[in-house]
């Protein structure tokens, strides 16, 4: 957390939205969201990730994700979870992994303020590149990124081995 | 680097490739084959990392990656390129930025070599996840994965916000 400030929309007195910085007391709240993200995504049993994993984690000295809270009046209402990454092309850059609002939040303008609060913080840090990932069914979401001058490229497929595919190489003797 | 041991592969006598954690002095190697998987990825301009980004960024106290290389001979044919991530629905994950072999080298089980050698240490650490892009027309890079029983999905697109893009964000005042 440290080095970047607490971030308050312009926006916060008008429609009451608050934007800060997720603290410790915030993970039950986040993990909610996660979970509600997942199950829009369609695959509700993919969160395995607990309470327990963003607490050691995501604090201290060397946190591996940090994350914005919306609320509104006091209710956790959106959430946007973000880290550093590396590019071999573009040296370091900033990932934003996952970017939510609650349906009866949607519409009003604060996706725009969280997407903003991260976009500003990839500015100041002058990285290569800021990037993410979105399903391609997921219409409103690519309409908003291409709002905001992205550029969405279907060409690159994500590949991934799960613990139960990764056993294997825990008995390859290097 | 510290808490992993250099990696040299069984295969090593046999076929003269030898697999070793990526050091400072690899870096002039390491950017030049970067840039040959950039033009192999039609993107021959897109790199804009330099030498001084990887010396920077890849040693000392806190990496923000770590690469091996593959030599024969004492020539680098080949190199994998990763660094921890972190899942809101896996929590830590390793990503596997960039896997690149020369052509001359390609067919001779060396990709296994590194693939093997990344994955040993996403199993070893048990992440929640090993992860990774390829292109969608890279045929020969999907059947390698598969043959290594990945999961290859299309359906989540790439978003990227560029340093010129991102210029806008760096004048909105929180």
């Amino acid at each position: 957390m440290k080095g970047l400030p607490t971030f308050v929309s312009m926006k916060e007195k008008r429609i009451n939205y608050r934007i800060e910085r997720g603290t410790r007391d915030d993970v039950p709240a986040l993990l909610a969201l996660i979970r509600e993200l997942a199950a829009f995504e369609r695959q509700p049993e993919a969160v395995t990730a607990t309470e327990a994993d963003f607490l050691r984690d995501g604090f201290g000295e060397n946190p591996k994700f940090e994350f914005f809270m919306a609320r509104c009046d006091g209710e956790a209402v959106g959430m946007a979870f973000f880290y550093p990454r590396y590019s071999t092309w573009k040296g370091p850059t900033l990932h934003l992994e996952d970017l939510y609002i609650v349906p009866e939040h949607r519409g009003t303008g604060l996706a725009q303020m969280l997407f903003d609060a991260v976009a500003q913080i990839a500015a100041q840090k002058e990285v290569g590149r800021m990037e993410w990932t979105v399903l391609d069914w997921n219409e409103r979401a690519i309409r908003f990124y291409e709002k905001n001058g992205a550029h969405l490229d279907p060409e690159w497929m994500l590949g991934t081995l799960h613990p139960d595919d990764l056993e294997k190489w825990k008995s390859i003797d290097p």
